[in-house]
């Protein structure tokens, strides 16, 4: 019956964290296998996340001047090969389609990976004065990349995610519009994922296949590794060229654009997971857990609980929550797991004696505090105990990743400390790939980014000891 | 110069339909060509019209109960296979990944062209108790289909739809949840794109592949064609069957469940198009419409005049208007052209003299009709005009279908009034599949649906002359 029914067991983050993520992501029912190996179903509960996470996101780029486009999910090979350094990096990822109807294609087609040569044709044809520009263009869609290994969220052959395409006239407003986008992502993961980020531009070894810089937000998960959660790239004008998209600038000069990328994808839930979550499963930030509030009737047979229940309910739904009741038969104990496994930021119990004293019990999912509420000031309780859970969420995140940063001045220390205590580690560097690969090879870390605010660690490189030309943050990263 | 600029010319709908068509499409920037036949590129304001139907639309959705999902792209050969009559149906169109990275696959996977077998084999793995039904999925999305043929929003390789997708433990339910969405189709279709619609259910010849029953709304467009704009299908248990999808009822026993599907797609833009459309191009209804009220300040330079303007615009958008306002310096003559092109609902005038009146000036898209309007009653009056516009739409449609519906009782008498009239020539039918293909081959017309309001013209059918077993729609379909 269904009061035996059983929360699922999720195995503990210090006894296996891979397999600990793999249970949160199934039994909060985020995701499902496919039979193709390395893509996933997005099941209802994931998806909704992805969804408040568009809403939010696709908000703050309208702001950008963002218009929403759809391009074609092909790609057919001449074009893919146009831009050199893009299709070598892209080129053995690519799913071909050589088949359409009964007959073999003339020219096979790639299913998109990114769409950076399907914008530029586009631009092609439609920037044509200065008046044209700025082009700035974002699509929500899936691409395909078969690799060979795969994740739920963090590594999927297929994968949900926006791209925004854009073209200048100018090089600096291009170069600012890109950081500008880093930027929205950053205040997004921090305002609104509680993830605090680092910000930074990566090295030429980790840039994107044919740009000019990449900018990158990192994250630091529980486990200490980081996660690379958005990027935001610049190319200055070599698609344009290779594309041939030119304007009529206002001295009646032809001359080429000036071109952004930027994006972020279904990653940001594996984000989510390895930042807040715990042994009990899921604990979801507030602004993009589907449900917000879940209310749970204490004793619901006694007269009047239910409806009581109820009410609270509708009045949370009414004043702009997203709330859910449980009137199942399910056990208090039950429901109690169930929703900290599908990490509900609050639950609200009303009981017998919650009805006699006009209250309610609010529980929150980040750290257990239970709060007795007055039914007057119902609503707005519920809006601080829900902003309480996201600045508890952010600053105990922001404590993992203060507490994990270290500095080093040897290629050794930094090894060390990484063996020891992962996180990210600082040093100084020359700027020399040279290094960057020892570092890789000898101490297991990548560049994670050049962050945007700069400290002077030491003089010199810790791998070559050669003057030191700027900072560098370096980790384990998924 | 600006003042120069030209709106572009569009083709008479008299002259040449098909190219009028084709000129709207293009010169309102609703869509582009790709470099791939038959797949098309969504343009910002074509994708916008597409967003406001997928908004309101999801909110339809879910008042049924529906959750929101994402499936794989892709659909093993070996999947797609598992249902006999699917496969044969969609076999022809599908376009197949042979590749990825640089290996040929051992199984090669079709791009979806729905997505009936993943969704079945998803829920076979989720589908265990009667508490686990109904599941209501829906997902917004492209599919591919190789088609020989393309046209704008009509007929593309590559389109944007969405597909729900149901799971039921009663036939009953099933067959009710069925009908329940074509009618969410028939009323949005009403009621928000202003588009009049028959409902009925197709022939066994017209149904989907693998559906026990299809039913549809057509429409009527301009040209006095038919449209098919929203189908929604009954399967029965067969691919629950072919699936091995079982659950256990209420009495301890394995049963299947009961499946349905239903779509509408960017089709639908087609449709609006097609159906309010003049020569001075789009008529976009208001409740879809991206700007559905446009400024235009007369006499700009005037002191104070672009102020008021900017003003008005900033008051309706604050009504929750879509208001955009052009401050640009192209001429008078040229803006006004430009927004009926565009199809923008109503265009507000604010010049000086305006000003003295505390008034503007607004002008209907769809019959050019002027009202003075008090600065008083600005917000107001502009939903009562928009409102109009919508409702004016409605009547112009439905006058068209009325007036283009025809009651025919010999085959010979179908074929004439097709061939003068065009439109929906009514007739009896005895329900033989020989009868339907010899209306199309003899009268070039194909069964559109056999509607809900069944009337009685004759006793027997106009084609064989035995009795009659219920009445047809005939008509010559996009």
């Amino acid at each position: 019956m269904a009061n035996d029914k059983k929360v699922e067991q999720i195995t503990d983050m210090e006894v296996d964290f891979a397999q600990w993520f793999t249970d949160v992501c199934r039994k909060a029912e985020l995701i499902d296998y496919s039979s193709i190996k390395g893509v996933f179903i997005y099941r209802p509960y994931g998806y909704a996340i992805w969804e408040n996470m568009q809403k939010i996101l696709d908000a703050e780029f309208k702001k950008c001047g963002v218009e929403n486009v759809y391009m074609p999910l092909l790609i057919p090979e001449s074009l893919l090969q146009r831009e050199k350094d893009h299709v070598e990096g892209f080129a053995p990822e690519c799913a071909w389609v050589t088949v359409g109807g009964s007959e073999t294609l003339e020219e096979r087609y790639c299913v998109r990976p990114t769409s950076e040569t399907l914008f530029c044709e586009h631009f092609h044809n439609i920037i044509h004065s200065h008046r044209d520009l700025p082009k700035c263009y974002n699509q929500w869609c899936s691409v395909l990349r078969w690799e060979k290994s795969s994740r739920p969220f963090l590594r999927h052959r297929e994968f949900l995610w926006q791209e925004g395409h854009t073209m200048h006239a100018t090089a600096e407003e291009a170069e600012a519009y890109t950081q500008r986008m880093l930027n929205v992502y950053a205040d997004f993961c921090e305002n609104v994922l509680a993830m605090p980020v680092t910000r930074g531009r990566k090295t030429d070894k980790e840039k994107f296949n044919g740009a000019e810089a990449t900018y990158a937000i990192e994250c630091m998960m529980h486990d200490r590794k980081a996660l690379q959660a958005g990027t935001s790239h610049y190319f200055g004008d070599g698609f344009a060229r290779a594309f041939d998209i030119t304007f009529t600038d206002k001295n009646n000069q032809r001359v080429n654009p000036f071109q952004t990328s930027w994006g972020v994808s279904t990653r940001l839930i594996g984000g989510i997971i390895m930042t807040h979550g715990d042994n009990n499963g899921l604990v979801l930030p507030p602004k993009v857990a589907p449900t917000q509030l879940i209310v749970v009737p204490v004793a619901a047979h006694k007269p009047g609980v239910a409806e009581k229940a109820q009410e609270l309910c509708d009045r949370l739904n009414a004043a702009g929550y997203r709330a859910k009741i449980d009137l199942s038969d399910n056990s208090m104990g039950w429901k109690c797991a169930e929703y900290e496994m599908k990490g509900v930021p609050v639950r609200v119990e009303m009981g017998p004696r919650d009805m006699a004293n006009n209250s309610c019990v609010m529980v929150r999912r980040d750290n257990g505090e239970k709060t007795v509420v007055s039914l007057d000031e119902l609503e707005q309780k519920a809006g601080e105990l829900l902003e309480a859970v996201h600045n508890g969420l952010f600053e105990k995140a922001k404590r993992n990743l203060e507490e994990h940063t270290y500095v080093a001045h040897t290629l050794d220390e930094a090894k060390e400390l990484q063996e020891k205590n992962g996180g990210f580690i600082k040093t100084m560097w020359c700027g020399e790939l040279d290094c960057e690969l020892q570092m890789k090879e000898k101490a297991g870390m990548s560049s994670r980014c050049i962050p945007f605010n700069q400290e002077h660690l030491d003089d010199v490189c810790p791998v070559c000891g050669k003057p030191a030309k700027c900072e560098v943050y370096w980790g384990v990263a998924y």
